[in-house]
């Protein structure tokens, strides 16, 4: 594995343009309109799937084999020091670029993210955790590496295990993970919300989090906001102080960041329309 | 975060009685024998669940905060140095310790390990990874850290995405996510075994794996193995070089590594008899 220059290609998806806004924390910067429906995964499927399918394409194999992006990178982690803004705009559009959008799955009318290629590439894998890394301290004022001040991360089933816990480990914190009901084993607290089709439960081990602990929530996609909701509810009542909660991306027009009570953090710009029916 | 003595006590559940072996990989070494029934996921529940349950206890509130066990701990991760056999020997006593055990959990006659404390608390999450790095580079000949010569680790949803892509991040190795048929977008290949009731199928996309490339497949626990074993199956279809499986622990007596073609390791000492119907 040898060092490489910042630029490089992936042969990746063509994708629906869009900005790569530097920040879209709290009041999300509005890039372009994309022409094309979002959602992501089944359980937090999103209303607007019986309508037409955005314009179709076939998102070429994706083959980027494990190499290290920069000498930061030895030892699995790079060093944990202070970003510079540039280097986290710089991150951000590199990992953005490497997300591949698939229409019509799982279903008709919706447009998937799929992340994968951000963890079947090591380089981008280790670029990911970074930039997760520095958004944590950006979003919450918190520092970086394992002095982080946030002693816990609680990731959502089950995207949020695949970065929550290495996040976790760069932090300081504990992972401690959101399940379903009836996934964990011993003393729980469980919150439900309401889906279209009915109720859904989550649930923390009561152990979890001590009073007083500062906490981060972590998943890969907000869609319509209600598991993250049960989480930052079920981090109050074990005592924790909900922090806030990081995304790597958001379905702008689900609002799903409208049932949160707390600060909300999205990497990367997100799937901001529903579907155009006139498309 | 201190340095601390490498003894240390946690505040865990009384667990049945068992040795340590420092070492079980393929042929397994027997410890003693339990008066519990064991088993793990609802997914891969184990045949003796109708017998008597173990005797019961209950398991303390179990608070690890979030402490460096040692100074190689900066940086998230320890630096990635060849290990001596009483370091590895040594860490696995230690994270075995901090499992917990819940009887009658998800159902009577069922003995469920929790392996969320190795999460919960930074520092045993830190050994765990470092556990792991040894284990694979004991286990296939490979080295420890980002040179490893593993270039993918293969993980079962979901828990094996809870240390899966840190160990990959660790090994230099890219992350690729086995998922249940229908979740992962793009074109996959597909796998089924028998269970108990009826099918299951998993799923690795298709241009997750290069031809040749060297891949470890990793779960919390070994049960039947079906699911393990199609991980294989699909490693192979899609070229990769299967170098064998890591598991944190093995249902011994549900005989799942029979399933496996390739070699087969455990970290720690696993649960080795079905329910003894006259305990």
């Amino acid at each position: 594995m040898s060092d490489q220059p910042p630029t490089h290609s992936l042969d990746c998806a063509p994708r629906p343009s869009h900005g790569y806004p530097t920040d879209d924390s709290q009041s999300v910067e509005k890039s372009q309109v994309k022409d094309s429906t979002a959602s992501h995964p089944p359980a937090s499927k999103p209303d607007p799937t019986t309508a037409p399918a955005p314009s179709h394409f076939h998102p070429p194999q994706q083959k980027t084999a494990p190499h290290a992006q920069n000498a930061a990178a030895e030892g699995g982690l790079p060093p944990t020091t202070p970003a510079s803004p540039p280097e986290l705009a710089h991150l951000k559009v590199k990992l953005q670029q490497a997300l591949r959008q698939f229409p019509d799955f799982p279903s008709p009318g919706i447009l998937f993210e799929d992340i994968m290629p951000l963890f079947s590439s090591h380089a981008l894998h280790t670029d990911l955790i970074r930039v997760l890394e520095l958004k944590v301290a950006e979003a919450f004022g918190t520092k970086t590496g394992e002095k982080s001040e946030v002693d816990v991360v609680v990731g959502l089933e089950s995207r949020g295990f695949l970065f929550g816990p290495t996040l976790a480990l760069r932090l300081g914190a504990g992972f401690v993970p959101l399940r379903k009901k009836g996934k964990l084993p011993g003393e729980c607290e469980t919150e439900g919300f309401e889906k279209e089709y009915g109720e859904d439960f989550f649930q923390l081990q009561k152990d979890a989090i001590a009073k007083g602990q500062r906490v981060v929530v972590v998943d890969d996609i907000i869609a319509t906001g209600g598991s993250a909701a049960a989480a930052g509810r079920l981090v109050r009542k074990l005592g924790g102080e909900l922090l806030g909660y990081v995304f790597m991306m958001e379905l702008d027009f689900l609002k799903g960041r409208d049932k949160l009570d707390a600060p909300v953090h999205t990497l990367f710009a997100g799937q901001e329309e529903g579907l155009k029916k006139e498309s």
